[in-house]
């Protein structure tokens, strides 16, 4: 049977040692300060399977920046509030361009084209801001949930620069607001977004948190319902043509998985009635994703035929 | 067990009657007068599994204008001769574009976003041209040889059609030819490209030829390969991401499987491991998709539990 | 002798009877409710001459609010201000856009094609209010200096509307920010960017303070100079290539001569060595310039033969 | 007064002497072969005033190729001959685009934005060849007229070297046939364009044949009416707006005439009831004009007082 996972860890231990030399392809993320000074060597795999496993290696257990991971998790929040009304204000479809690019916001008249672009999940946390008494909390508070672990928390430098940053997100919510695609004040919907970007977590809980997504909405150690089959379904869709940002069409060529990326270096795969794949490793390549971090990733759905193109 | 198909000539034809209203939606192309003369209310499904049944039901025998479906298996042929040298002349990235727009092909300096769009189909008309001595006639074998039926042609008035109408499909291939990316003279690689497209097949014949991308590349009838299972993967992937045109996204997002379009009002959807579905009904929405060939693939799929998203 | 004055009066006179029935052809600005009010029938037209003559017909004391007229007096500011090194944060070319267009900002990486598009005024605000100590009274009092009025004034209602819809201009000016080419804080620089939009004025006044521009940068009535003579040829050329939006083009092949036009409804037109022409009639076309004001300057440019191209 | 010309002859030597180290700054057009030979030192100025004296230095008889100065001869041809329905097909507004652009053109569905573009040059070619039985021939016999001389003559090396690297000016013209905006076949169209291109004239006679510009449409020379009044302003106005590619703005903002460059190193300018100034040196800049032909024109026009903007 493929997707055996008898020594697992051995296999990620040796895939771990393969990427040795590739730590200076990339390079860390550069443009807040307080992500600029994280060890570029630091690097880390997780695997969780819905039978309850957590396999991991190297830093699996270190907090980093989850970036961008956290419009997976908005996402999921503003569908379940919202429901199909969400899809009026933000598409579904791939961008075919870069994921802070203002132009064709513009030209689609403020409707972003995915809620996994900048502009798609400031649109998200606009929502989340209108529709939640306290949305930062409760952002908090659901990945706490997920991953079963109170200390979850925001980095504070990590936010404060990248208010100090904000300027091109800034104008991405401008431009929404003035096709009328922005409820909440710009200054709220920044602050719950980057917010969500300055949470902390592991590999390790990374990987925990998204299993409902590899099993059709449920999450299979407490048994709750996270979100409806459907909804499971469309993320996954949605992370398979646009998660890689402008690199998404060759991660499905190449690897083939559901999957997100953030600048503080981490991937999350998800493989569907599997579980999911957690990766960190800070250097960039000029797409934004973790050079090491796909490498990991592909070795795995490699080795263990995860593909879901196959 | 889900992908039954007990019963699955009932459950097509019930789903045939299902559409009955949905025939007007759509309007059937009329950018060539031979497209335009086809009956709107034709309309058929195909589903042809790997184990040798080919189900279809209404006009799975008749043939009909594959169109931009033909990428599909130019794309393989052009992947067997070139191997990865194939990928320095076209990219595997969805576009964010209309199916035809310049735009994107000026800003990427003559390299089409992906294969599936019009320049990257001219791209690989030109490889054709440039690299098997008699293209049109090997393109046509090929298909013959994958349908097992010497029977199948080109409809010479669709030709004629094409030929006439082709100025946009010429200014895409001589701005690549600008950019040192097209090889042989335009009116050859035109006149490989609009053969292609001018092939007619039937429902039935069209799923029985792409078996090979729901079964890593071995077509299970003539049990012959027909790519590797690496090209078989990567098809998908391109079909998963881009085959939709500007509406892969929300296919994906509503259907999910690996498919793809043609205006002639074909739709083939793979299901890895499990077979292919082939739709036809020709009236078209405004992405260029048929309206009730979607609707029936959505159908099977959901009937069935095909997603691979799931 | 052309541009003779004999009867001016009389003449233009004529010239606004001749335009009675084209009132209705355009529509009154109504982005922001303190300009939708404005009745649509007022008109006037003021020729003021650099050996002081100054005749109006209609409403030509009358004040508007000036709008986008008022890049003039911002740009005049900061040349004096700032110098040449200037032109390293702006520059001087047409644009080929719409006069709000973020899409080429971008592109060109947050340096905007000229002063007279939204970007480029944003960007002259951001100078006036990082270099002078209170620039929007500072604004204020350059428009009473130069139109010998101590009761010009920021129209309240006007500035708090534009305040209120002011989103689109706060995206570009972030993103302007995001490349490094905004210095102030955004809320300044908007503020200050409204005030100057937000002053009202007549036709006299207009026609009064811009004489300098026709007569090499010297103020004919008060012989203080105002710019130096080089600058005064640089703001002409810019008005000749883009004072009048996207319709600029046109504008030059039709009368010929510098011009900027306001959503206010107002249109100056500068005729060097000879005076200045200032039209008000609020209803606009769709490139956002007054119908009325145009074909009034027009007409007095053909009677009078004052256009610089022939 | 002004525009006095005494000594103009030494002033022009003083002018050219003055630019002997800036022959180095450009690049000679390498686009292709035959362009690429010319000797990078050569250097000319004429200027041609309405009472009949041509002044010229340097190499002013040295016949080059006038490239895209022919755009003005083409568009004075088809004004003539369709009159204000020409102004349905092409527009009159400058590009804010590089000349050989094709995003504006679909985005702008096949109308160019004016007729000294590329795309505009073509649609004229269009109109020349569709309109006259022999239009290569009656381009050429019209300048021979102009000039007043028999051997004026198409360079045929550079002719057969246009055709040979036509392909991006090919797709501009099948993307506005897709758009049913060319009338003609397009490689007649392509035909008369690339013979107008490779006219090969000297300064003294470009200088010579323009004269009309600066006098409302009338050869002061032989008192032949080339074109109506109005149309001498229209022409005017577009190269003041659009003549220097996108550079054009600069050229008003820092010289102020109509003007048009040509990619062989020409550059020519209109000075309304004075004369034409025309200058030759090969060496380009990164916008496609002459370095130190826009040098010599702007010298000329500050040392004689000739902006049309002061």
């Amino acid at each position: 049977m493929k997707k055996s996972i008898n020594n697992l860890e051995s296999k990620l231990q040796a895939l771990l040692r393969s990427q040795h030399s590739h730590y200076t392809q990339g390079k860390v993320a550069n443009y807040i300060p307080a992500l600029e000074e994280v060890k570029p060597d630091l690097v880390a795999v997780s695997v969780a399977t819905l039978d309850g496993k957590n396999v991991g290696v190297g830093d699996y257990q270190h907090p980093f920046s989850i970036q961008s991971i956290s419009k997976v998790f908005g996402l999921v929040m503003a569908m379940n509030r919202m429901g199909d009304s969400l899809w009026q204000r933000v598409r579904m479809e791939p961008s075919g361009q870069p994921f802070n690019s203002i132009i064709q916001l513009e030209w689609e008249k403020g409707i972003p084209r995915n809620p996994v672009i900048n502009a798609g999940a400031l649109l998200i946390s606009d929502v989340l801001t209108s529709h939640f008494s306290a949305s930062k909390l409760a952002f908090v508070c659901f990945l706490r949930n997920l991953a079963q672990d109170e200390n979850i928390h925001v980095d504070n430098e990590v936010y404060q620069s990248e208010l100090a940053h904000g300027n091109r997100n800034a104008a991405l919510a401008y431009l929404m607001k003035s096709f009328g695609n922005i409820e909440a004040e710009i200054s709220d919907v920044l602050a719950h977004y980057f917010t969500q970007c300055s949470v902390a977590m592991s590999c390790e809980q990374l990987a925990q948190s998204l299993l409902f997504l590899a099993n059709k909405g449920l999450d299979p150690i407490s048994n709750q319902r996270v979100c409806s089959p459907k909804d499971a379904h469309r993320i996954n869709a949605i992370l398979s043509t646009s998660g890689m940002y402008d690199q998404s069409g060759e991660f499905a060529f190449t690897v083939g998985l559901p999957a997100k990326s953030g600048v503080g270096g981490g991937v999350i795969a998800i493989v569907p009635n599997y579980g999911v794949i957690c990766t960190w490793s800070p250097p960039l390549n000029s797409f934004g994703n973790s050079v090491v971090g796909m490498n990991l990733i592909a070795g795995i759905a490699q080795e263990l035929g995860l593909s879901i193109y196959h």
